[in-house]
């Protein structure tokens, strides 16, 4: 029983052709379906029937996210938990979305719906499960093994912070002070064993500030920004490395204002991992350990 | 609750002093602790205390391995399990090794002998908890940040394979078929988010063919392998890539002929991972996936 | 004036069809044009017209090597240079082979056939000449971006080398010593800054034991071994690095039984290199530096 | 005959104690030599006695630049095509500088000191000529295996430009064009088969843009980043890659505040290399691919 991943994001996309062009051909995430109004992708390592969903909407940002957990049983489970926590809950049901069951839904202190699920339809990787190589061919753009996680925003990071914590079991791998020393500008939180799964950040409510895709290593990276070159991509900042988690990266845009990561590396973690604080004099390094400072947009830009 | 990681394997050797220098100046581990038979072995990027125990003995081979669970009750929770499952089971007292607490014995199937434990004291990785840099100076040899995996032996792969799930709640990521199509070669079993925590395979009983160490880029793999030059390592074979687990890897030996690897990337695995299945035509690919030959030594060499 | 390059080579190739398929589709070269009896390609990177000539034959083997000199006059200066070291030479009629201008024709004391050529049409790497971006859309296969080298053989190996030094004034970068410590069993020549453009090699007459592709990177080296692993290309040896040069290589077959390479790396070299000298009871470690043992395929398989 | 590279420069620094640390341990150049005003350094793979000379001054800069010719007798022959293209020319007595013999020194026409020689001391570089390993141990800091090529300023780039081509044989691999569709504001030189040796460009006179080591790959850019982050290094830009050359780079400042970048890649070049030009309203992915924006510090500071 338990969490098993962040399973799904679903973004609001204005640019609509232009985002679902990108998201394709730039990201290299898989179509596996689409209804009036809405794209489902996958990356092509992930089994699963979609692990992002596009939005048409007239603005950018976040509708929801999901957790898959491990069995159905868990939805009962955690819906009960979430209830003792005094957190409001609703029942999503089966077929809303398509290829996924019934999921239960609620809402976090920083403003964003979340969502608990255990059914999607299992599409496979596009290898054989018998005597498959490593990987497979017709693969496009930048194309991420899989969605890692996801920066989001509130007034009350605490607050999101302490809920993923006691009713899910997050483990809490780095923090931000903010200059009083004691509270928390953000937090980086997992349930698997990577480095994070989930971060909460100060900012607008409900807000995203981006999604991040994983790659495997940092010649991945420079792969990635030769295609978000070669495509006028839109970038914010790198390649360059965080302090926080070690991890490589590179921000930047899709089409509609939606700021995406690829990240690679980061340790390991484990239900004892120790959490790594930086002080508020330290930001400049935490986020991008190479030149230690912040850019104005970094730090200003939510969608 | 539950298991965290393979925590600790202890290590037989023979040809005793160069095997505690290769250990520290070749693969770069760090000594943390030494009595009149062991030394107490860390990769730079653990907090525990040890992970790796050197025993000098007359022959090579693996005394035990270890898992640590995520908390003390566990003992008791897994303690009780086993004996449900029918398997014999006593405690290694606190203090009977170094900086360790009380630990859960039993013997797998195939011969190994397995503890559970969760005390350990904690040394930290070199890097503050504030404001860390990436990786601390001072780093030698290959220095890989941590143990992956290891790949034990013995008549009975589907005893221990039943136990490991069983009990602990390994999963399944690939198995290798006998010419039959239905008896298993061997298993790649995961109870962390990586390709396999644990491997077993048809052999001498109580035998070990391997104990990984994991490496975070192919290019890693070419440095270890350069420093395996300098210094006439014994190479079984390498760099080469897996067919399962699409690792990359380097086998070599230690002075005393216990058998290493460099283990890196490999897929991430989650509960619901399908197992892959590697058919007995397939076993080159499967273990060499470029050249897609056995060596006679790969095959025959335990201890 | 002077040498500007290996320009051209002209391989046999017996299994026609599948041989063709494979330069294109598995190296990735492009093709430029085509005969009845010859498909000619180039490497993406380069300017011009082909540097592969594949013929169609009932044996592997090499037709010729070509140098490319930097000035149609250059024809004139090194055919009489040849005249008088002692060398017999022919011309090849502008137009003989397709895109191709006159050429000077002769026999190296090792039996292979030799040109030298000024003229050739130039096609372009694919990207523009102004504002191109790093690499063009479309590469498939391994896509080299240039042809880097080749190793022939012959029992004369001191007199191809002596030729290629005092006519047309190649450096050697490195040479292995036979048992006997002063005469060599091989040569590492070079005339543009790479460690070597012609190596030759102990073995028979007029044969070719290899021909290289250049590959930037440690990781665009494990991407060849995976095409070849997806495309059951026969490897003969690697990855691995070479001691010689430490240029870092896979040794692989094409469908006819030409050795391929795909080298990367090694340094750089001028006027002024010193020769770098193995000797014989360190030849293992020469050619593969990291398990330092030669297999019986490398030191027996010519075409 | 002829040039064989560029083989020295001498820089201004004003922090020195600092500045000669950084050099030694930030950079990892070896000193060689020192007297009261002068550190001698080399790159490690370098076998001549220096190719960086510190000069102890009050503020930073350029001293001059020296190339390497073939032979002792390229110092008159060049000096005699200076003399005809109307350069003014004087001898820099052997022994004047530590280990070097005569030198021919003169004026470019953007201001800078250049000389030629050939006589230097050679000390090696750490592996020895018979049955070397591919690196020597105890290297530290970034280590980069060479010096690679210089960017230097004035306002005469054409004439600089011309007598490089015209005396001694570069060819232009790249320009940058100014506005007016014609006039060059940079230009990328060569005289070995690198995408530059040299570079010119719009600005102070006898200014310094920067001076560039080479790294053998990205994955050396990044441990060169993590080294300059730990060191608290400034950097201008990057990790990123350059439209011109393809190059991956790093820009970043002495503890006297010279420019050096760390660069990496870059395509091969030859005499038949034609120029690729770049149009002023691309200047942005000429100079940094990525992001296209040039910063204000990149484009002002010169030293």
């Amino acid at each position: 029983m338990g969490i098993m991943r962040l399973g799904r994001v679903q973004l609001r996309c204005h640019n609509w052709e232009k985002s679902v062009e990108y998201y394709k051909k730039v990201i290299g995430l898989v179509e596996t379906a689409r209804d009036e109004n809405h794209v489902y992708l996958k990356a092509w390592d992930e089994y699963d029937h979609h692990s992002v969903i596009l939005e048409k909407s007239d603005s950018a940002g976040l509708d929801h996210l999901a957790l898959k957990v491990k069995d159905e049983a868990d939805l009962d489970y955690y819906e009960q938990k979430l209830i003792e926590y005094g957190v409001q809950v609703t029942r999503t049901p089966a077929g809303m979305r398509i290829a996924e069951g019934e999921a239960v839904r609620f809402q976090l202190p920083t403003g964003q719906y979340m969502e608990l699920y255990h059914q999607i339809e299992v599409v496979g990787n596009g290898l054989p499960l018998t005597n498959p190589d490593p990987w497979p061919d017709g693969l496009v753009g930048i194309h991420p093994p899989r969605l890692d996680h996801l920066l989001i925003s509130g007034e009350d990071v605490e607050g999101t912070t302490k809920l993923l914590q006691e009713v899910f079991g997050f483990g809490m791998s780095e923090k931000v002070l903010l200059d009083d020393g004691e509270s928390m500008l953000a937090t980086w939180l997992f349930v698997t064993n990577t480095a994070h799964d989930i971060a909460v950040i100060k900012g607008p409510n409900a807000g995203v500030h981006h999604v991040a895709f994983y790659l495997d290593e940092w010649n991945d990276i420079r792969k990635a920004a030769d295609i978000m070159g070669k495509n006028h991509v839109s970038i914010d900042i790198g390649p360059t490395r965080h302090g926080i988690t070690r991890g490589t990266t590179i921000y930047f845009f899709d089409p509609s204002g939606n700021r995406n990561e690829v990240f690679c590396g980061g340790y390991i973690t484990y239900a004892d991992f120790p959490t790594i604080t930086w002080t508020f004099d330290s930001l400049g390094a935490a986020i991008f350990y190479y030149n230690k400072e912040l850019n104005e947009r970094f730090t200003s830009v939510f969608s």
